[in-house]
């Protein structure tokens, strides 16, 4: 495979979904189902984007493996061969209560590795992507590698389960900072790092679809992403996380080491 | 005076303001300054829109009052007849560390009574605006009055210092919401509750600056202000405030009155 044609290929399509999904906003009677709980949502263009993705997958690739948030495309169990990640609204709650605050993101990996990334802010019209050795990009244009600096140096974002389930941790985390940001998307917190707009994202365990996209863009611009105890990401499970420069990120994990009994 | 030919007037110093404090951020040496904390900053262009205004207001209406975040403009012990309030940079850290994220805000009262309020999104270029008795407006288009619904039904959004402060509460209230959201702008924060994108806004005491514009504004759309114990809102003290639809504000009240003790 000639990675920077795929890549090519791939941005028309996050471009086109992203048209889609953009004019999706105007149809009053969009179809929303609950999941797990009421704040856990699936609409009809989460399936319909992620259907548009998996179709233009098989016709090009049919061989590659497939893993996808509302995904009926078979139980992806390894990270053999190349990988496809979809996750078509992530941040759902914000696409039905907002109509902003979203995005959409689809990354390839080949045998755990991330070969490119995308991430597309839907309503802003700004795509972010990364290709392995080949730098992180918004749009056209290059992005710069985050400096490292103290967690007391910036702010951070959170989910709201870290909030709700680790206040006592998420207190600790945010009285060293400069104060807390949520916007309710785990792409788009991952943006916020990956652009040095916060400091760092530390999260409750997200899904793979949810982290893997940010996290391949964020090891580019060589961003520390591990789990919040400091062991490498595991792929295909829930992970919770922290992704921030390197010294944001020690001091965070220099406090989730002392409180790990708190918020048990 | 004509309210709606002094409104047009302070449209145009709204824009102008939007478009200097947007042309600043290409600006890489802004001067910034700590004020009481390291997260309470003020940068010199926050001085400079509000001396903007200032020299605006002086000139058009020299009786008038003016309160100012950053004000050396006397002091205002009360609000007889018209007064001015300016918050040339709301959400100045967000200015300062996301370029993005901030608004600037400015609203004229008579005897204590908004009558016209303008907060601008200054990166959307998005102003929102109310005349009294004229309704509100995102740029031209009207806003419509938003519906009551309860707690359970919708996102809210806290300031920094509530999720540190009031961890206990703001976890009940969270818990009873959808999730939450934090810009760490209050003008932007009640953006998202008169554009029902959060159904409420619930923050430890903020100046009277930070309020007055947004208040005016939801005020118009028929939502419902007042301070956390529910009275009503005082004028030029700090306040901590809950606006919302009027049935998550009763959800709130009740939360906050069973919860009083808590976080104390």
């Amino acid at each position: 495979m000639d990675i920077a044609v795929t890549a090519k290929l791939v941005r028309g399509w996050v471009e086109e979904a992203g048209q889609l999904l953009r004019e999706s906003l105007s149809n009053t009677s969009i179809v929303v189902e609950e999941k797990s709980h009421p704040s856990d949502l699936v609409t009809e263009m989460d399936r319909f984007i992620e259907a548009f993705y998996v179709e233009k997958i098989r016709k090009e690739f049919p061989t590659h493996q497939i893993i996808g948030e509302e995904g009926s495309y078979g139980e992806v169990d390894n990270m053999d061969g190349y990988v496809w990640i979809i996750d078509p609204i992530d941040g759902t709650l914000n696409y039905v209560k907002q109509k902003r605050n979203f995005c959409s993101m689809i990354a390839l990996y080949k045998d755990g590795v991330g070969i490119f990334s995308f991430i597309n802010d839907v309503i802003n019209e700004d795509i972010y992507y990364a290709i392995k050795g080949k730098g992180a990009y918004c749009n056209d244009k290059q992005l710069e590698n985050v400096t490292t600096y103290p967690l007391g140096k910036g702010l951070v974002a959170l989910n709201t389960k870290m909030v709700m389930l680790k206040p006592t941790l998420s207190k600790k985390i945010i009285q060293e900072a400069l104060g807390v940001r949520l916007i309710g998307s785990a792409g788009l917190e991952m943006v916020q790092v990956i652009t040095n707009r916060v400091s760092a994202y530390v999260t409750t365990p997200l899904n793979f679809w949810d982290v893997a996209p940010g996290i391949m863009i964020a090891s580019e611009l060589g961003l520390k992403c591990s789990r919040t105890d400091n062991s490498p990401i595991k792929m295909l499970e829930k992970n919770p996380i922290v992704i921030a420069n390197e010294n944001t990120h020690q001091d965070i994990i220099n406090i989730m080491k002392k409180t790990s009994n708190i918020d048990v």
